[in-house]
């Protein structure tokens, strides 16, 4: 059956992008992107969502007292639209673990660095880049993974290393690593995924053929 | 004038061999190996050293009391050769902060990971590949860079990134980041010191053109 997917997002959507532009050449085999939920109002993620015709939630995070009140909230949504993969693409928000725990190697994240270096609790958004420029790296790149109760802490998916270049800023950095890793992983992890590819074994992932 | 190049070795001497070799190819620009130093007697490194041409020493560690004695030893040979690179090639001794004093920026190491990741105390030899894969990695690799008092801390020249396989071991992940990292990496960042074309400001390394 064809898995339905729902994309969680809080900003542009460049990632969620990438997802709707794979689906339309093809490239998420036996999956449908079947609901985009924006944590923030107005995000231009939901006008993306709705040029593509796909439904589109909000659940704002002010709305809730809590990151576990919102995310026993999104648990519940996700459950009444009969998901089956959860996206994290670019979503702000820090879900607590009722999420992983209902959607076991569900629940999939992109994050902007080839961890374990430069992530875990405060490497967000820019950050992460501003660290890597920091320390000096001369790669970095992005990861996708699944989701576990641990932040940036689960089973690796895909990585994919991008050069940092000596004129970089944070900014041109962020840009890169979507435009050459974040854009081609996460569509590929979210296919691998829909056609019940990815097996998970302790903290390793293997893509079986 | 010719930089002279001492290559600190504990064993087989792989990565020296990559060095002798781009030697040969002219590929060390401005740069001629001095000298090779075993910290083991015996090691295999002085018989490549010796078929190359090269003067051999051995610095046994047994001979010391302390890593810090030993570097004090060490610091002391280099100056009465003359030594202008301190190459650590392999080279399983951590020797003390007296040796990136006497050579500030002059202290080349390889690390066979991309730092900061799997790097630091207790991340050598195949440790470092065994933590990669119980991490569940997908990208590995290695990192050049200069030696200061803090252990695989010293500001980055140069990182490749080395794919991890399903089937990878330890051992064949050790061998695919010798051959096609390591041993690249290393001549390369060597033949760009003795070029005095490798700036380095705070954290950051840049190859100046």
């Amino acid at each position: 059956m064809t898995k339905r997917i729902a994309v969680l997002v809080s900003g542009g959507g460049t990632n969620l992008q990438a997802l709707i532009d794979a689906q339309k050449n093809g490239k998420i085999v036996n999956g449908e992107i079947a609901a985009v939920i924006s944590t923030k109002e107005g995000a231009y993620a939901l006008t993306r969502a709705k040029n593509a015709g796909i439904a589109d939630y909000v659940l704002p995070r002010k709305r809730f007292d809590s990151n576990r009140a919102m995310t026993v909230a999104l648990v519940k949504m996700l459950q009444d639209l009969k998901i089956d993969l959860v996206v994290l693409a670019g979503c702000m928000v820090i879900f607590t673990e009722e999420l992983a725990q209902s959607y076991p190697n569900a629940v999939i994240n992109v994050h902007p660095a080839l961890i374990p270096s430069f992530c875990g609790e405060g490497f967000y958004g820019l950050k992460v880049h501003e660290a890597a420029l920091q320390y000096g790296v001369k790669l970095s790149g992005a990861t996708v993974h699944f989701v576990t109760a641990e932040c940036d802490g689960g089973p690796i998916i895909a990585q994919k290393s991008v050069a940092v270049l000596d004129d970089d800023t944070p900014e041109s950095l962020q840009k890169r690593i979507m435009e050459e890793a974040e854009w081609k992983l996460l569509p590929e992890a979210v296919s691998l995924f829909c056609q019940d590819r990815l097996a998970v074994n302790g903290r390793t992932v293997i893509v079986k053929e």
